[in-house]
C-alpha cells in the first residue's frame, strides 16, 4: 500500500513508522477512495514540533511584507488549481461544485489570504502603543513557537487547516503552522498545502512554516497542543474532541481557541410571524438545508409563540423540510449521528413533526427533520434540549408568551449567533426588548431579521461567542484582523535602546499608514 | 467574639452562618489584631454571585459616563480617607507609610481610578468596528456577569480586590465586582469597600456593583470562579492556589486572569560590568530589596559571566545584601516560606553566598539572601532553580560564555519581566543580539538598563507574560484600556436595526472623541 505524503520541515516524504492508516471516504457514493494516510506516530509529531519551532525562530526576523507576499502567493497557488481543487473537495465531501465549492467557498478562502496578506503589510493590528515620556513602548507580536490548526470537516476550504481562517490567521500574525489536516478531506488539504509549500519557498520563508499531517492517535494529539514549543492552538470540531484538547492546553498553559458547538437560537416574534410568515419559513428552510444542515451557524433551535401564527408557521416550515430532498452529508458517521442526537431529544420531550430517520439513497443522508417541544419542556430540561444535531434538523420552542420566552433564553448555553425576528413597524418592540438584553450576552453574534449561516469575511464580524461554543467570549475565528488577536502575545519595551526596537515602534511610522497610539493618540504620523 | 461585616447586595451585615474566623496580623510586631473576620460559607458565597449577576444585568443599562463618575468618586472618597487608609494598612502589611504607602502606592491606585474613569467615558477601548455595505457593527462589551476578583497580600492599595487594577478595569468595561479580600489586609480592603459603596450610592449604580467577602474555604473558591453567573476572575497571588482557581475556571469556561508567579531574569552583559559594576550592583540591590522583596517583579534571577568582573561584581552585590537589615515581611509564613524556597535552591546545586537564615527582630523577617550556581548546574536542574522566593533573595546564575547565557534562557520559564544591561557604546551589542530574541519569547516586559520593580501605569505597559508568568501571553493586569480586554466580551451586532444598536456603533459618535474603525479607516467622525 503506499501511503500519501507528509509535510515535514519544508520536504515531502514518507511518514516515519506510521502506526495506522486511514482511506478518505466518497459520501455521495458511499465508497472508499484509493488513497490511503498515515497516521503519524508521536516520534513524527516532535520531529514536526522542533522543526515548527525553529522557524517561528527565524519567522521573527522576517519583515511582515515577505509574510504578506507569501499569503498572497499562496492565493494564487490555489486560484491556479481551482478545477483540481473543486473536483477533489467534492468528491471527499459531496458539497456541490457549483455555487458552493467553486463561486462561493473557494473565492473566499483566496480573499481571506488576501485580507491577512493586506493586514501583515500594513501592520495597524498589532496595535502599537507608545508612551514617550516614560520610554515604554508595546505590540503584539508572533507568539514564539508554531500554531497548531486542526480543521472541520464541513469546510474543506475556508477553515482547512492549511488555508482556511485560523491559518491565515496565525502565519499574518507571524507564526509557523503545523496543520492537522480533517481526515474527512484529507486530499485536498495535501493540495493545498502543495500550493503553500511552493509559495513558502518562492517567498523565501522558513522551511518549515507550514507542515502537514494527517491524523494522530489522541494522546498525541494532547501532547502536542501542550507541548512545550508550541505558540497556541485553533481547532474546529465537535465538542467532545474540543473539551479534550482543552483540557490538555489549558493545563500546560498553551492558549486555545476552540469553535465547537452551537445551535443558534432564532426567535420569531408574533408581529413578525403576522407579517410574513411564508417568506420567514423560506428563508429559514434555507438556512436550515445549507451544507445539508452541516454549518456552525445552523438554526438549530426556533422559539415561536404558541397560537395560531404559530401552528401555521410550524405546518408551513414542515412541507418545506419534508417536501425537499435532503443533502449528502459529509461522512458515513452522519446519519448515525444525527440519528443519535434526534433520540436524545426526542427522550427529553421533543416531537418529531417531519423527517426523523435515514434517507436512501446512493450517498449518506438523512431526511429534513423537525422537531417541536412546549416551552415549559425546554426549561425543564435545557441541556439534553440543546444537543446539536450535524444536519438539517431544528426544534421549535413554543414559548406561553413573551415571558416565557425570556426565560427560554435564560436557559440557553453560549452561541455564536442568536437572531430575533421581528415585525418591521415595530408592534413587537417590547418583546425585542425584553429578549435581547438575556439573549445578547449569551451569543458572539446577533442578528434581527436575517439568518445566520451566512457569516461575512468583514472586520466587524464575531464568528465566536461565549463557552460552550467556544472557549474564550473575548476572540472570533473570522474577521482579520481580530482573528489575528488569537495568535499573538502582548510585547512591552521598556527603555529599550531606540535601535533594538522593532520597526512598528520606532519613530518612523514602518508603512506611513499604520495606525499608533502616541502618548494617548490615534496617530498615522512618524514621533 | 464581633465579627467584621460583609458587603451584600448593597448591605453591610453579618455573615451569614460562617464557617470560621480569622484574624489579621502586624507582623511588624508578630501580635495578632483585635479584629476577626468571617469566613463565608457557600451559602452567602450563592447570594453573593446573585446579587452580583443582577447588577450585571442592570449595568448594561447605565451609561458609560455614570460608570466614569463612580471611578472617580470613589478614587475621591479613598483619598479623603488616606490617613485613615495608610494607617491601617501599615498595621497589617508593615509596608512603610513612606514612601510607599501615603506617597507612592496609595496616589497610584487613585490615579489608575481616574484613568479607568477617562477609559470608561472616553469609548475608544470598546474598539468599535463597523462596517457600513454589510451591515454589520462590532464591539468588546461587558461580560454579563459579575467578575470576581482575588487581589495580593503585597499591594494593600493599588492591586486591591477592591481599588486595585483588576477592580478599575472589571468597573470601567461595565461589570460587577466580588471581591474576595486578602485576608492579610482585610481591615484596609473594608475601608476600600466602604468607600466604594458610597461611590455606589451616590452616583446611582446597582446596589451590588460592589461586594466583599473575607475568606471561603478553598473549594467554596473553587465554586465561585466556575459558577455559571460569573463573568471572569482576577487573581494575583500564588502559583499553588492559581492554578486550582484556573482548574476549576478552566474547566467551567470561564476567562480567569492569573499573574502567580515570577523570577524577572536579568542579564548583566560583560561590557556593562566593566563600565559601572558599582551603579548596577546599588541599583539592584535598590530593586531587590524594595518592599522587602516581596514584588511580583522582583529580580530573583541574576546572569552574569563567570570572570573577574563577575567576581567583583558577587562581592560588590554581597556586600550591599549583607550590610543592609532587611525590610519586615508581610505575613506570619514569610519567613518560612523564604527558608523553604532556599532550601529547595540549595538542594538543586546553588551556593548561599550571604543570608540564607530568619532575622531577628521585632518583626517577621528574613536576612537579605545572594545565591549562586553555575550555568551548567542551571541548565541541569533549571525547574527547581527557578523557585520564587517571595523576599530579598536572588539567585546569581555564572555562565561560561554569552553561548551558555543563550542556553540558560531557553530554560526560562514564563516571566512577567527579563532585562538585559548592556555596554552603552554598544559592546555587547552582539551579545545581546543572541540573547534578546530568547528572552523576548518568555517575557511579557523586555528591559534594557533598568529594574523591573516600577511598573508605570500607562498604555503602553505589560503586566503580563507567558505562562505560569500568568494564564495567557496576551492580556496584562496594568495599563488602561489593555487591562479592561480581560473583562470584555465581542459582541457583533448583524444587520440589527439602528436605533438598537448601542450608542458606540450608531450613526452619530457617542463622545465625539471615540476612535472607530469605519469601513476600514480608523476615525472620531459620525458615519
Amino acid at each position: 500500500m503506499v501511503l500519501q505524503e507528509v509535510l515535514v520541515a519544508g520536504k515531502w516524504r514518507n511518514s516515519k513508522n506510521p502506526v495506522g492508516t486511514f482511506n478518505t471516504i466518497n459520501p455521495a457514493a458511499k465508497t472508499e477512495l484509493p488513497e490511503s494516510y498515515p497516521v503519524s506516530s508521536l516520534e513524527e509529531v516532535l520531529e514536526v514540533i522542533e522543526a515548527g519551532k525553529k522557524a517561528a525562530d527565524i519567522m521573527r526576523s522576517i519583515s511582515p511584507g515577505k509574510i504578506a507576499d507569501f499569503l498572497d502567493k499562496f492565493a494564487e497557488n490555489i486560484e491556479a488549481r481551482t478545477e483540481e481543487l473543486v473536483k477533489l473537495a467534492n468528491i471527499e465531501t459531496a458539497l456541490p461544485k457549483e455555487p458552493r465549492l467553486r463561486s462561493s467557498e473557494l473565492p473566499r478562502t483566496i480573499d481571506q489570504l488576501h485580507q491577512a496578506a493586506s493586514a501583515a503589510r500594513e501592520r495597524s493590528w498589532c496595535h502599537a502603543v507608545i508612551d514617550t515620556k516614560s520610554n515604554i513602548h508595546s505590540m503584539y507580536g508572533a507568539l514564539g513557537g508554531p500554531v497548531v490548526v486542526f480543521g472541520p470537516n464541513n469546510f474543506p476550504f475556508a477553515f482547512n487547516s492549511v488555508a482556511g481562517g485560523d491559518f491565515a490567521a496565525a502565519i499574518a500574525a507571524g507564526n509557523p503552522v503545523i496543520a492537522k489536516a480533517n481526515p474527512g478531506h484529507a486530499g485536498t488539504t495535501k493540495i493545498l498545502a502543495e500550493a503553500a509549500l511552493e509559495a513558502v519557498i518562492s517567498s523565501g520563508l522558513p522551511e518549515s512554516t507550514v507542515q502537514l499531517i494527517y491524523r494522530t492517535k489522541p494522546d498525541v494529539g494532547l501532547q502536542l497542543v501542550s507541548h512545550p514549543f508550541i505558540g497556541a492552538t485553533g481547532f474546529t470540531g465537535g465538542r467532545a474532541g474540543g473539551l479534550k484538547l482543552k483540557e490538555a492546553a489549558d493545563k500546560a498553559g498553551k492558549p486555545i481557541y476552540l469553535e465547537m458547538s452551537s445551535v443558534n437560537p432564532i426567535f420569531i416574534l408574533p408581529g413578525a410571524l403576522n407579517e410574513r410568515l411564508d417568506a420567514i419559513a423560506a428563508e429559514l428552510y434555507g438556512s436550515c438545508s445549507l451544507g445539508a444542515g452541516q454549518f456552525c451557524t445552523n438554526p438549530g433551535l426556533l422559539i415561536i409563540e404558541k397560537n395560531t401564527g404559530g401552528e401555521n408557521f410550524i405546518h408551513t416550515l414542515a412541507k418545506l423540510f419534508g417536501e425537499n430532498k435532503p443533502g449528502t452529508l459529509l461522512s458515513s458517521s452522519g446519519p448515525k449521528n444525527i440519528a443519535d442526537a434526534i433520540e436524545v431529544l426526542t427522550k427529553a420531550g421533543a416531537e418529531v413533526v417531519v423527517g426523523g430517520k435515514e434517507a436512501e439513497g446512493s450517498g449518506y443522508a438523512f431526511s429534513n427533520t423537525l422537531l417541536k417541544v412546549p416551552g415549559e419542556v425546554f426549561i425543564k430540561n435545557p441541556a439534553l434540549l440543546q444537543t446539536e444535531a450535524f444536519g438539517t434538523v431544528s426544534l421549535i420552542i413554543t414559548a406561553k408568551n413573551v415571558d416565557q420566552m425570556v426565560e427560554i433564553a435564560k436557559h440557553f448555553e453560549g452561541n455564536l449567533t442568536g437572531c430575533i425576528y421581528s415585525h418591521t413597524g415595530g408592534k413587537d418592540d417590547p418583546a425585542y426588548g425584553k429578549i435581547e438584553p438575556v439573549l445578547r450576552a449569551k451569543v458572539g453574534r446577533l442578528l434581527n431579521d436575517k439568518t445566520p449561516t451566512g457569516v461575512a469575511v468583514v472586520s466587524s464580524m464575531n464568528h465566536g461567542g461565549p463557552y460552550p461554543a467556544t472557549g474564550h467570549p473575548g476572540f472570533t475565528a473570522v474577521g482579520i484582523p481580530a482573528s489575528m488577536m488569537r495568535f499573538a502575545a502582548l510585547h512591552c519595551y521598556d527603555n529599550v535602546r531606540p535601535h533594538r526596537l522593532p520597526e512598528e515602534l520606532r519613530a518612523k511610522n514602518p508603512t506611513g499608514k499604520m495606525w499608533r497610539l502616541i502618548d494617548g493618540e490615534w496617530t498615522q504620523k512618524n514621533i
